[in-house]
């Protein structure tokens, strides 16, 4: 599946339908388009969803940072949109993507790699890259 | 795969884990267990976390009504809880569930079921239950 752009008239009347909260964010679900994993959520400014829609790449909106997050910008771990979905209450997103590399700064390929079980928290998986390679630090 | 919930001390010691914001919220996205299909996203406080760990039911907070929401409590529409993971802020929860009938109050199965489409936002999923019917209102 080939992600297709919106017309620039469709853009802007689509995200005229969005409802972002008083600090002007919406969350945004990553979801591998083909495997159905959950890979994180982040957040995004209608800029952040503006430029996702636009350029077929995800941005979001670092709150920590108060800037654009172009995923993968330092990393190289970059998520490229299938297909963005909107729910019901229009405050929340759904983007399918097809993820290069891992999704969690961690180095694992998810960010929900800790399951609640009857003895404690457990790892479910180990970083596939160590994240001071993502992050260009030498060891 | 059947749920277990943690030993109550272990349950302890993992909510201390979580951090909840300044409203003492987290994220929760709700995922079928098998199919991998994204249903839902709403909201916890430590209180709804641990009911649900503690019963294996899910429960989330309703940030309109200021209440615990037991997901299903009108609507019949109960979610079972499969696994609960956390991701690598510990500010947010995947529900693996086993979803009954339908996750969204439209009656759709998914709350997600519009896309970013070229020509604008396009309904992906048809109600598979009146809203009325879910409710107990008269049509």
């Amino acid at each position: 599946m080939t992600y297709q752009p919106p017309a620039p008239s469709a853009l802007s009347a689509m995200l005229d339908t969005v409802k972002f909260d008083a600090c002007g964010l919406i969350a945004a679900i990553a979801q591998q388009h083909d495997t159905g994993e959950v890979l994180m959520i982040a957040w995004m400014t209608r800029e952040a969803l503006q430029e996702t829609l636009e350029t077929g790449r995800v941005c979001y909106f670092s709150r920590s940072r108060k800037k654009l997050w172009r995923k993968g910008e330092t990393s190289g771990q970059i998520q490229y949109l299938t297909e963005a979905r909107l729910d019901c209450d229009a405050d929340a997103v759904l983007l399918l993507v097809n993820q290069i590399g891992v999704a969690c700064h961690t180095g694992r390929r998810s960010c929900f790699y800790r399951a609640f079980r009857p003895e404690g928290l457990v790892e479910l998986m180990k970083p596939e890259i160590d994240p001071n390679a993502l992050y260009g630090k030498k060891a």
